[in-house]
Parts: structure tokens; sequence; C-alpha cells
């Protein structure tokens, strides 16, 4: 895997700067809390308007400020090296303006999320700002969204340019006037975020060149595709289609494409069919490719219009992964690129398609951001992977030749690659899970080593440091202090038409399968990947088997509740903001759980929630649960409580926002937080695992408490493999 | 009733205020919505400096502002009418400096809750200025403390003045920084917040006459007595008695009485022993007296030191009552007067306690609120009923002699009483509950009206539109409609000690009496009285059995939703921000869930819940649910789901606070929110029981979608009396 690099980096053209040069050295440095910490991500990638530029936004934690913040870079053939153009806590949605010699991006410059025009040095120009910004985020008043971020004002929330620049549509957000009443539905919407949340509506406008402006229509808040996705249309020579949200409860992602007129200011229905697929919100307008089928039968299927498809073959990707590169259309309309998702190790690359057929493009790594000329001939795309700092390379889709450009943060690179190898486990029911084993830096065969599962569903993938794979679980400390780390997805229900029915019966108020083989195939399945992949370990004497911990969140947190209450292989685990399957959560609950459960926890002919619920088993743990959470829910609480009850040891650890009117986000955002939740769990595996006390992680009273905690430990009865 | 005050308006003195003489006439108007939103309440009452002057603090709405101010008036015996001195958000604790010419009081003049001086004529003057104020109140961030206001920067908590007015005792609240991170309980005390609250000590202090601030000692918040109660001391000659609170989960109103020595600033404990009575936080340190008992034990006992204790005779009363008058003891110490609450006729009057005995002061109205001369000759109180606007009397204990001096409200007397019959209402069990029955105005015998039993725990009691009682339920209103109104309290468990022995076991990790036991006497036991209560008027022709209500907040929300799944007696019922019974909220309520259900929701044996819970009930509902909420929990939004989900009528509508920051509060104090709530319960009732739409009180769509409710109510199959 770094052989490919090293060469890469030995082709590369001079001259880089000294840092940029900088490229993993063989006898580089360890892992810091602080690489995992400020690790870059890179949000936005586009082609400059000189030929050969590129540019690109790196959001990353900025340690000193607590805050993460972005930061735009130009990449200049000429200097070939990145230059800073601006920083700011907000920059989204990076796009050149067309016929210009500007670059337009949704800025936060401390009056609210807008929109500037940015010249080739980063200076700004406002060009829409919307006086009237909603607060957007996880807090009393502010307009709930999925984000990972501090609540912020938001003035514009996305837009698109006509390809000859004449015309500017945009979203922006109407904030409502506060109600004097809430009822019903209403106040059950609150019973998650726990206050009295802002509403808005979401308006579509369009700019014409001269400024005049125009409504082109008003949605409510609840469409999800105007108000995240807003600016995701198809522009024609008179006409722009757009996309809006029309499901209810039993078919959540709907999406209807509406014809607007640019001379009549009209809407119409267009004659494009809704579509119901599970990207229907996100996916371009003008994608007429997808990938269907599970397992052996998985194929790719062309739209050809007038509901009609074309069967273009059997592939090992899946389209349309909101991880992936996003997809481009020649001008010519002949030739499509799309990022996608490889099957057997997971990780993202591009599939370049035309009328002879279709072809990958990528190597052992993953390119997850991408942009490409009108004709797609060439373009620029961000290389990374679990062992790879993000880096810029330069595309030639036609051959597939990928060049590195430059890196995106030389310190990065200066760390010595720990070893990864990819993975695929088969479990006892014959199920597969792909992942990888990092191991530890001074791995020698022979010796058994404590171990640790890390699994967020299927997010452990050729990333670098992905927080919704390792969240606050620095998978490379670990490695660095001695542990093997185990990082593996759930089995992929894409592998078999069973799994696919249990998944898509979980939670739907019609499912085909029955809650028992739910439970068995969606919970169940999971453990035993865990168990199975740590016996072959154990077996070939490289775990040990009395030290072995498993870290998830959310998701994964599901799968750490319920392992540690059904197997005895785990001594310790650590569960990341994750409330589920409590049965009192059963009247929020009540669809999703009747799929799991068959009913009410309350139903005296009911025990399945005594064979799965992990706040009825706390007599059946293993070990010991550290819970980390952002957001205060009953669940957590409630696991912490029963398993307190049964003297199995459990901390519970809330992770405060900014402000005490917010809350920390699922993906934590504070770096204060981050760095906290990191050493928490360094502590809490070397505690519970290994017996040490690290008092430079966390001060000795946390010790002593968990000193106290073992004093009376009732999972010590439990039985071991 | 109305004849003794009308004979003290006859020989009352010229001259008055012309509104102040508009005694309450013959035929005065109706009962408006806007008479019950702003009714008066007296929160102080003090003599005032020149001979036979009084100040009195008047809290009432002030709907055009929408916020709950204070006023202070100055009664003055020369013009015979009261004077305005001031308003403001807060006027509390209400005091003489002693040896000056002034007042002080806690006032937020904007700049949170202070002390200042007050002279005669309401100018004013800082005297204690905390710049580091602690934000009080149901907001996140704030300190949580029961309030009834919105929040608010409290700088100064409570104070003393010592007799010779030489030193200032005084508490301070001193804000905690937020916490990077909150563990185990600390998180488990959020789940009822909702959100990361402040934390704050509390500084006890003393300032010296010539400026000299000393720091007695510095509590923790949940220490009550030094939160609440700060300036609650006993001044000695060389020290003074402050309290503390040392309780712990089993013993939970405990207080040491500390010593505190002017001379050295040491504090020590004081020879009096820990005081673990109901009103231990409360009751004024140098307090002897107390009633113990129940039923025909209930006895007068004074503390006569070194532990031992005089029976002073059997009584008919309850000292202690936080609704009571306060206490006084005559500068000689041989005089003791004390509020009291009546035993048979909810009310509270005076007890004056000498060495010969024992007498009551008062009428068929409470006295509630009251100031003496130091030798307790003279005094003044305010008087009110259920029918009966507070007003300023004059009082001679010796004698008992009351009289009128002026009305506090004159715009309240000019409504013509409705009729108020005292009652005891004797149920199967034998137990007895006590409080009214309000009449219709035009109420004619012979004729069956519809019925509202309308109640709150003990609070049914002559107090004039006392929120605590009829909450957002407008009595007055209801029987200008035409209804009966049964305000009806809970049986007292002071009238046996099987009663109070039920009493002291909910909720204790003790219990002494079974939980069927429990639920049979602190739940049945009310829905009996309530029944047997309206089987009487029915029985009498008074009441049509078709057309009969519920209301009650709080502890009235439980009766509410118990009777409402176990009576077939009610057609609707309304329930004022209450959560409790649900089987969701074991974990929180563990201790005194296992002591009403003896354990588990999910412990397959037990099936208490099934007998008792509304929330698992909801095929026994008999008629419609609002339920009022000021805070999102979860068990109101469970019994919603539970009874829409059985076709029971149920709305649920929630009051927001001044802010998407800050909840309203349990007693609501927004004027918009408590005019909106009653005019709910009026269109409420009106359309289950009388099957009528009063378009003024809400808007046609809310109307339409409790049609829809009808059409599919389930509850018509339930049998009716």
């Amino acid at each position: 895997m770094r052989s490919l690099k090293l060469l890469m980096v030995l082709i590369g053209t001079a001259p880089f700067t000294a840092s940029a040069l900088a490229k993993t050295p063989a006898h580089g440095r360890a892992w810091t809390l602080e690489d995992v910490l400020d690790a870059p991500e890179v949000t936005d990638l586009i082609r400059g308007i000189d030929a050969g530029s590129a540019l690109y936004v790196v959001r990353a934690a900025a340690p000193s400020a607590n805050e993460i913040r972005s930061t735009l870079y130009k990449y200049d053939p000429k200097e070939r090296a990145p230059r800073k153009l601006l920083s700011a806590p907000a920059i989204e949605q990076l796009s050149r303006e067309p016929n210009s010699l500007y670059y337009t991006a949704l800025l936060n410059l401390g009056n609210g999320l807008q929109l500037y025009r940015i010249d080739d040095n980063g200076a700004t120009t406002p060009l829409i700002v919307n006086d009237h910004p909603a607060v957007v985020g996880h807090a009393c008043g502010a307009v709930y969204a999925n984000k990972d971020s501090a609540p912020q004002n938001v003035g514009v929330l996305s837009y698109s340019w006509s390809p000859d620049g004449k015309w500017l549509w945009y979203a922006i957000p109407k904030p409502q006037a506060p109600s004097p009443m809430l009822f019903n539905q209403e106040v059950e919407n609150m019973e998650w975020v726990g206050c009295n949340n802002g509403g808005t509506d979401v308006e579509l406008r369009i700019r014409a060149a001269n400024g005049a402006d125009r409504l082109v229509t008003t949605r409510p808040r609840r469409d999800r595709a105007a108000f995240y996705f807003g600016g995701n249309v198809k522009w024609g020579e008179q006409n722009v289609l757009y996309r809006i949200e029309t499901g209810d409860e039993n078919a959540q992602n709907r999406a209807e494409t509406i014809n607007y007129n640019l001379t009549s200011g009209v809407s119409k229905e267009s004659d494009l069919p809704p579509d119901e697929s599970n990207q229907a919100l996100s996916k371009p307008v003008d994608m007429h490719f997808e990938t269907t089928g599970t397992g052996a039968t998985r194929t790719l299927i062309e739209h050809i219009g007038a509901g009609k498809t074309l069967n273009r073959g059997k592939v090992n990707f899946s389209l349309g992964d909101v991880r992936a590169a996003g997809a481009w259309i020649s001008r010519d309309g002949k030739v499509t690129i799309a990022g996608v998702r490889e099957v057997d190790v997971p990780r993202y690359d591009l599939v370049r398609i035309d009328e002879k057929g279709s072809r990958l493009i990528g190597g052992e790594d993953s390119l997850t951001r991408c942009d490409f000329t009108s004709d797609l001939d060439e373009g620029f795309c961000i290389r990374e992977g679990m062992n790879t700092p993000p880096e810029l390379v330069h595309v030639l889709p036609a051959s597939g030749k990928i060049d590195r450009l430059t890196a995106i943060s030389p310190r990065h690179e200066e760390i010595a690659p720990l070893r990864v190898t990819p993975k695929i486990w088969t479990n006892r029911l014959g199920y597969v899970a792909n992942g990888f084993i990092v191991w530890p830096r001074d791995y020698e065969a022979g010796h058994a080593y404590p171990a640790i599962i890390v699994t967020h569903g299927s997010d452990a993938d050729q990333r670098f440091v992905a927080h919704f794979y390792q969240w606050e679980y620095p998978t490379q400390l670990f490695a660095e202090k001695g542990y093997i780390v185990i990082a593996m997805n759930d089995p992929s229900v894409r592998q078999s038409p069973k799994l696919m029915a249990a998944m898509d019966s979980w939670g739907s108020p019609h499912p085909s399968v029955s809650p028992s083989e739910l439970r068995q195939l969606i919970y169940m399945n999971g453990v035993y990947s865990f168990e199975d992949a740590v016996k072959e370990m154990i077996a070939a004497g490289q775990v040990d088997p009395a030290k072995v911990g498993l870290a998830g969140y959310s998701r994964g947190s599901q799968m750490a509740q319920v392992t540690m209450t059904q197997s005895h292989m785990f001594r310790a685990a650590s569960s990341g903001d994750g409330d589920f399957l409590d049965p009192a959560s059963w009247w929020p609950g009540r669809t999703l759980y009747t799929s799991v459960f068959g009913g009410s926890p309350y139903d005296p002919k009911i025990d399945a929630y005594r064979e799965l619920s992990p706040h009825l088993r706390a007599q059946e743990a293993s070990g010991a649960m550290l819970q980390q959470i952002a957001h205060i829910s009953a669940g957590e609480i409630h696991l912490h409580r029963a398993f307190e009850a049964a003297h199995v040891p459990t901390e519970l650890t809330y992770y405060p926002g900014e402000s005490p009117n917010n809350t920390e986000t699922h993906v934590f955002h504070i770096p204060r937080n981050r760095l906290n939740a990191m050493k928490e769990n360094l502590a809490w595996f070397d505690f519970w695992l290994l017996g040490k006390e690290d008092k430079e992680l966390l001060p000795s009273e946390r010790f002593a408490s968990w000193e106290a905690m073992k004093a009376s430990d009732s999972t010590l009865r439990a039985k071991r493999p």
C-alpha cells in the first residue's frame, strides 16, 4: 500500500515546498492525541480558474481557540504548493462563479452564513446577505438540523449558478414567529430536542443578472430536500428543475422534481417520476445511474427515460453513497463520473461510465472529493486512507492515471504509518463483515495483545481519522499504546436479500421479517461477527482473551450495549451518545420497537425485551460500561442506573455544549470535549483491561471512583471465554 | 359571611377613597376572565413606622405588559387609604429597618434582585448590590429553583436585621464556573430539567454598622435552608442562630441549628437538637410550638428545652402551614402568635398562645398575611376568602377584634359574590374530604346542572383566586357559565394514623404500608371521594350525570388521570402539568414507584401497573383528556399517545416560556399563557360536557380537531352511572 504511494512521490514533479515534500518517512514519529484532534477533513474541492489550479477547504479543530474552523487554500501549479486564502468558522459550498474571475461560497464572517464572492487572493464581497438569518443547530430556540457544528446564524442555506452565470438560484430560511401554544404532534416533537425549538420556512429564490429577485416557492422546514439540498437543481435553457420532499411517515425519502420556467416564473410538475430511493433527497437531479440488488445480483442500472432502464452489468460497488465523491456529467452528456463505495475493502473510488461501459478509477486509498473539467478529461481529487493523510492529486479519468500534487497537512505526514490490514470476516451464520486490523506499533508475532473493537455501522473505511468511524475512540493512540484495534463494520445488508429484508423491516410499519428474526439478523449477527473475529485472533495467539474491549457511538453504541449484555468476551466497553432499546422509549419509538420486539414492553405476553434490551439484562453484563453523551436522553441514564443497581461498573459522562443553551453534537465539535473524551476512553480501557491508571489522562479521583466500582464488580462472576 | 363584612364597612371610619369604599354590592357585576387573571395576591405585609400605618406588596398580573409585577403600597391612617410607593417585577422580603425611618426589601429594579433601603415616599437607595448575580429560574443555565416567576438575576437571596439595626445578615449566590464534564448523578439530575443547568454556592454573610463585611459560611446549592431561607435566623446579644440543611435521601427535611458568635466570627453547633419535622427548613429558629398527631389525637405541643415537651391540649388546627400567616413572639417571650390552618373548613386563622392557654383569632375568611407590634398587642392582617377579595384589617389579638381598613383591589369588590358553601364529604371508606361547592350564579333548586370537580391536594381553601388551587381552571367563570364547581381537597392524611402511614410510605425507601394498600389509600380513596360527592348531588337532582368533568394540576393531575381511567363518572378532564405513574419513569422514580407498585414495570410478575397506571389503562378511559403542560416530560406525551392509540379524545397543549431558553413554570406566570389556558379549559368542558363551541374562546380549527376526535371516540362505549 505504501509502495504505490512512494512511487508516486518519486515521480512527483519538483519543486514541492519542503513541508509538502515531507512524505511519510519510514521512521517518522508516533501519533499524538493532538494529531487525532486536529486531523484535517477536506470538505470542498474545485478546479481553479487558472489552468492547473485547485481550491479546497480544510475543516479542522483549532484547539487553541477551542473551535473547529475552515480554511480555504489555493493550489498553484506554478509554485506547486498551496496558499491560504482565508479562514472562517464556516466555509461551505465553494463554487466557481461562471464566466467570471471569481469564486463563491457560503461564509460565516461574523454576521451569519451568507453568500460571498471571493477573488484569487481571498478578498470577499457579499453577494447575498439575508438580514434575518435563522439560528441553526442544537440549541433551544434554534432550527434543529443534523449538523456537527456550533449553532450559527444562517442567512443562506444553499445556492446554484446557472451555467452562464446569469442566474443565481438560492435558498434562505424564513424564521417563523414563535407559537404561543403548541399542540399534540408539535409537543411530541419536542421530546427528543427537549426544548421549544424555533421554526422556519425555506424560500427558494432566483436572482437575475440585473438584480431582479424572485420567490420561486416557500417550503416548510420539514422538506429536507429544500432545507438541506435547496441548491440541487438542473439548469436548462429556459427552465430549472428542482426537488421537493413530499414523503410522509410511510415514504420517508420521496422527492418530486418540479420544473420552474425562467420566463414565466411559474413552477409546474416535471415529467420526471417521483424518486423514492434512499438517496432521493440528495442525489443530483440529472443523475441517471444507480446500483441495485444484493450480493451476486448487484447491478449498475441506467435510467433511459419514460420509466425504462438499461442493465449495465454486474458491479462490486455502490453508487450514491454520501461519503463518496459527487457526480459529474460531461457537457455533451455522454460521460458520467461518479463516486462509489467498494464492496469488499471499504473505500471510495470513482466510476467513469460512457456508452462503451464503465471503469473504476482509484487505488488502495480513497478518492473522497473531486472536481473535473466540463468534458471530464481531467480533474483533481483528494486522496486519503486510514493510514494516508489527505493529499491533493491530479486525475486523468480516461486512463485512470493519478498523480500526487501536494500534501494537505504536512504535519500529519510526519507520522510513521501504523500497519493497517484490510480484512473480511465470516461469522458463524455465514455473514461477512469487513473492516481493518490496526496493529500495535511494536507488534510482534507470538505475543498476545489486548484488543479493542471499534465499530460504527459502515464507517470503518479508507478515510483518514474519520470521526464518523472512530469518533472519540483514538484508534491510532490505542495502537501506539499496544492495543490491536479491530475496525469492524456491521455485516453489510447488501450481501443478502434476507439481511436487506431485515433492514427494510427495521422500523417499518409493515415489516416482512419477524421480530425474533430481525433481532437475530440486525443485532446478534453483529455480536457474532465481533465474537468470531476475536476468537480467531485469540486462537492465533494474537489477542489476550482477558483484555478485550469494545467501543462504538450511535449505531455502534447499540452494538456495544447489546454485545456487553449478550457476550462474555468483553471486559469493558465505551458507548458513545447512543440511546436505544430502552423499554421506556416504547412510546416515542413504538413503530421501530414493534418491528424489533413485537409490541409494548408493558404487554405481559412479550418477553422479547428481556432477550435483547440491555436495560433489562444488567445481570448478564460482562464488564464495565462507559457512556459518553452529548444529549440528555432517558435511555442512557436508565442503562446507567440499571447497571449501577446490578453492581456493573458504569460511568455516565456528559459533555456540555459551548453554553447551557446548546448541547454538544452527536459527532462532537468542541475540541476540548473531543480531547477530554479521547483521554477518558484511553484511561477507561487501560484501567479495566490492563489495570493501569494513567494520571496524565485523568485526575486521581476518577480512578478512585472506578476502584470503588471494581471492588463491588458483579461482572467478575461472568463466564469468560 | 357577608353580613359581618357589611357591618365592618358601616362602622368603618370615613373618608375612604371612592373606589376603596366600593364594597361588594348586593347586585354587583359578574366575573370576567380578566378578574381571575389579575386577581391580587398580597405577598408581604408589615407595620409602617408611623403609628397606624401599614405597608404591603401586591403581586398581580399586568396583562398589558404580559408579566407579573409587584407593587408596594402604604396604608395611611390619616387618609384611610393606600398610596402606591413603587412597582417592580419583584418586591420581596419587605421589612422595617430597625431604629431608622426606612424600610428595606429585595427589589429587582433592572440589575437583578438586590437589597434596597426604601423611604416613606418609595425612593430607593441600594444597600447590598451583588455584581455577580445568579440567574435563578426555569431556564437552561439558570440555577433551578422552585419559583413561579420568569428567570431573573438574583444578587441577594435573603436577609435579616438584628433587632438594634446594627447588624445585617444576608445570603448571596456565588455562581460556579460551568463544569467541562458532568458525571453520573450530575447527569441523572439533568433528566428532569432537560438541560445543563448552572450551579451556585450560597454565602451567608454579615455586615456590621461600620460596613465591615464577613463571610459566615459557604453552603452548597442543595442546602435548601441556606438557599431559600438563609435569612431565617434568631438574633441574640452576642450571637446568631441559623439553620443549615443536613439531610440526605433518607432524611429529606433535616435542619441543624448553628450558633454564630458575633465577636469571634466563629460558627459552632448549637445545643438545639436537629429538626426533622416537615417544616424543618422553613420554620422560625425560635418557634417552640408545633401540632402533632392525627384525628382525635391532634395536640398542641410546646418544646420547653432539653428535649422536653409540654402537652398544651387538643386542637383542631395545624401549625406551620406555609400558606398560613407567619409566627411572632412577644418581646418578653411570653406570648406567641402564629398562623394556623383549620381542620374542618379549610381556612387560615391565627392562634395566640400564652401561659394561660391558646385562643383562635379569625372568622369565616382567612387571615393570610399579618404583622404585629413587638408586644403583640395590635397588628394588621390581610383577610381574604374564596369569595372575599383581599382587604387590609386591623387586629387586636387579645380580644380577637378585627376591623376592616381598606380594600386591596376595589375593582374585585365590584363583583357580586357567588354562593360558596363549605362542605365535608365522607366517602364509602369512611374517610372525609373537605372543600367547597361554588354554585352557578343563576342556580335554581330542582334543575340538574353540569358539574366540574377542581382539585389540588389541600389547596381548596379560603383564599381569593388561589392559583395553587384553581390554577388555570377559572372556577368563577365556570360558575358564571352555569357549572356547579366542586372544590375538593384530597382526604387529609391527618385524619387517621393509617392514612398518615400511607403518606409517609409514599416514596419512602422503607414503607410501612403495602403497595396495594398505598394505592387504595392515596389514590382510590380520592377517586371514591370524587365519585361519592358527585353521586350525592346527582341523587339530590343537582347534577346532571352526563355532564360531569374533573380538573386538577400537579397532584390534581395525578388524580384527574387516575380517576379518568378508574371511574366511569367523568366525561371530560383537564390535567395540568402533571407527569406521574408512567411506567416509563420507573428509573428516575424507582423509590417512589416501588412504594406504589412494588417494583419495576418490566418485572413480568408485577401487574400493579396495569391496576393503576393511566398509561396502561387507556382502554378504560371514560372521557376526553386535555393536558396543559409547562414542561416537556415523557409521561404526559406517553399518556397522550396511549390515549390517542385507544381512540380516547386527547389534547396535549404546551405553553412556552418567554423565550425558547426558558419554560413556563409549574404554576403559570405568563399572563398570556394563563389567559389562553383558562380559555382552553372553558372551551374544553363546554365542548365535551355541553356540546358547545364558543368561537370567542378558541379558533374554529381547534373545535374541528375535537370534532374529529369525537367522531372516533371509543369512550362512548364506557358504562355511565
